[in-house]
């Protein structure tokens, strides 16, 4: 007898991190389902487009995939991310407190708008690729959050338990970077930037901590830069 | 010295329980800010404009509310109250299931726009109508979710505390309607029905909650009716 099969709705951002948690998410054997929401970020239509290309090359049919908007959260305003009057900050990764580009609350109603399709189709597992150990200083990046989270998760089910899975929260972008190539996941079609949509502007925090993660992990980011506050990757 | 002055964000659905939840927040003395979350359900446009006109009358200005919508919420289904295919079953407040009108996760969507925004505009309490004595047994309105809640926002607020606030937790239906009265609530412009846009049904889930609520409490509901279960209001 086999096992029952396992089907997990997996948040799929057009990053780096999403990227690898769906690959991961594949090599446990699950079924997987893409999740993805726009909020208003400036970046939107390139993530996205990210996202339709990754959620192709594992195959996931229409019927299999999400695409929401959570628009409100722009209009609330108070982030970088989303208020085209805000400057997005030049990379600090040694700042202590919480840069402009937080959205407050932004991984809540992901997870919420997942939970809510996970209970109406029936799945258990939901898997955010969030990183606390080599993250931006987000308080919903961390594993306290993420139990918060699954407490609030067994309260307010009523169809039956609904896990978070969070493969890569202890891991540094240079674990995550050589996990991905472990497992054949298609960096190449990953988008990380918080600025720009053509090449990835190399100086935000985004593109900053996934470049240091691909030098730390000896391996070459498949993606063009703009520039780079490392030194990697200069373009004309 | 007086002390330092209290704002609250008030989920206002333009139903009974928040009108009330409303005009207890203003008897507190805290300065208010309402928040109407529309998720595609079908008495949307009857309840927004009860929202709107609960906000007039405490005479909260534009600048002072929000109205957003989960529109994907309809879009993800299982649920009555935005599934047009669905029917909204006939009152049976004895029943032991969660009914067909319950909208998967709806409170925690709502609560987390609501956080989001309190947190931008520096606001540290949301208050919510949410009752568990009397209710439909929804998992998202007892006191053990919104426990769970607050931890969640314990961990996740960025820029100081958040705090959920439920008054009408553990009170039953007609305790609502005398509170009501006692503060001086606009009842007379509050929405409950789940199916009807002109004349409450009288006869859906919560038709049926607010009629017994008004009869336990030997008070008059000041909407109109088309028909009663309780033999009360019935019109030609």
């Amino acid at each position: 007898m086999s096992a029952p099969e396992v089907e997990a709705i997996v948040l799929v951002s057009g990053g780096l991190d999403s990227c690898v948690a769906l690959a991961w998410a594949q090599r446990q054997g699950w079924r997987l389902r893409a999740l993805h929401v726009s909020y208003g970020q400036r970046t939107e239509a390139r993530e996205r487009a990210a996202y339709e290309a990754i959620a192709d090359y594992y195959q996931i049919p229409a019927s299999r995939r999400l695409c929401t908007s959570v628009q409100y959260l722009a209009r609330i305003g108070g982030s970088s991310l989303t208020d085209p009057s805000l400057p997005v900050e030049t990379a600090d990764l040694g700042r202590s407190s919480i840069p402009s580009t937080y959205v407050p609350f932004r991984n809540t109603h992901l997870l919420t708008i997942a939970a809510s399709w996970a209970e109406v189709v029936g799945v258990n597992r939901i898997v955010i690729g969030a990183v606390e150990a080599d993250s931006s200083g987000y308080p919903d990046c961390t594993r306290g959050y993420y139990d918060a989270f699954n407490t609030l998760l067994r309260v307010a089910a009523a169809r039956g338990p609904i896990q978070v899975e969070t493969p890569l929260i202890d891991m540094r972008k240079a674990d995550i970077v050589r996990l991905g190539y472990e497992l054949g996941a298609p960096l190449h079609l990953t988008w990380s930037c918080y600025k720009d949509t053509v090449r990835a502007c190399g100086v935000c925090d985004s593109c900053a901590l996934r470049l240091r993660g691909f030098a730390e992990a000896g391996l070459a980011d498949p993606i063009e830069y703009a520039a780079s506050p490392l030194g990697r990757n200069d373009s004309p």
